[in-house]
């Protein structure tokens, strides 16, 4: 096991992944709604997340532990300079154009991305800043959204935060260049479902394997 | 790690499974056929394995690596008294009725198990006997499979050969204590996924992991 960086063989920054995912590979279930983002039984793919002093301390949370899982959430921070995210993650399932009191994002006022986002949507909006986040709303596809990403990140980074049918649709267009699955061991049964139409033609490699308390943590590089 | 064996709570032997799976989640590629029982690109689930010494000394073929692969392989067939397997696996997808020159088996005149064989079908069928190795033909469903396999295998565990469809019908019935997926970093995009249908109701716990050359090995006792 080695936290270090990837190097990069491009030379460029990379894009990556990382996501919890249940053992039937779903990374949230069955009838997602504004009550249940994560839908029926999805909030277990967080359980070993939301223990951890690393994700209570960046909100305002006392305690939490300390353990194997530290470091690979440390690690999904360093040095990512900007977000993409699929409408599906920035707001409630029931789709359709934005209205005159647009969703402002599950996170509040202070959005804990302290970066550029990029919603990639079907419906034009104005750029929505709150606090240090500014959410772009991008609607002419996810290369587009992926080119202005890079610019804003400039030598760092780009993340893509998900839902599946995002991260998906980067795979198959082969843009991806490092995916993490942070492995809980639930089953969902159903849901939004990682690799679901990608097809064969993603090649991976291991990069490493980090075993923890109710998570096993899968890093891959694609081989382009 | 260890490769210890698991205490078993219960006094009884164990229902162990164990399979190769690609990264998203299928036991065979799209379209299964004679041609490729495996189905397409489902050759790859087995890389890992066939490159061992310990999977190429038992049919008599040379050489072969030695790696961390090596104990767990071994593990698998350690303490197996019987195992049950679906028609799926014994022979090729067309189903029906058994015929004159009924199908023996992808294995040969000697077949690898070495034990006592349990294959779950619709249709009737005499035992099979082929060197050391008989084949029994089980028509009245997976409970009635796993009394006479556990009968047969004594103080030994039961093993669940797949496919993919048995697996699943057994770990919904609660009757699965163990599963050890060998996971191979490539997409299948399609064909027998494993865990389909099973639901919500399948807790687990991870009792290892094992990283090696092509694949990481995923051990989970089922929490019943």
């Amino acid at each position: 096991m080695s936290l270090a960086p990837v190097i990069d063989p491009k030379g460029m920054s990379n894009v990556r992944v990382h996501i919890s995912s249940s053992l039937d590979g779903y990374v949230a279930g069955p009838n997602q709604s504004q009550e249940e983002p994560l839908g029926e039984g999805g909030e277990g793919l967080h359980d070993w997340l939301v223990e951890l002093r690393a994700w209570r301390e960046p909100q305002g949370l006392e305690g939490g532990a300390v353990n194997a899982s530290t470091a690979v959430v440390a690690e999904t921070f360093e040095n990512v300079g900007a977000e993409i995210m699929g409408r599906g993650k920035f707001g409630p399932a029931n789709r359709g154009p934005w209205g005159d009191d647009p969703w402002q994002g599950w996170w509040g006022d202070d959005p804990p991305f302290h970066k550029p986002v990029y919603v990639v949507t079907h419906y034009e909006r104005e750029p929505l800043t709150l606090s240090d986040t500014t959410y772009t709303f991008v609607t002419d596809g996810i290369e587009s959204a992926l080119a202005q990403a890079r610019e804003a990140a400039g030598d760092k980074d780009v993340f893509i935060g998900g839902g599946a049918d995002l991260i998906n649709q980067y795979l198959a267009a082969g843009l991806v260049d490092e995916i993490e699955l942070h492995v809980v061991p639930i089953l969902l049964g159903g849901g939004a479902r990682l690799f679901d139409g990608v097809g064969q033609d993603v090649k991976l490699e291991l990069l490493r394997v980090v075993e923890a308390p109710g998570v096993t943590h899968l890093k891959y590089r694609v081989v382009h």
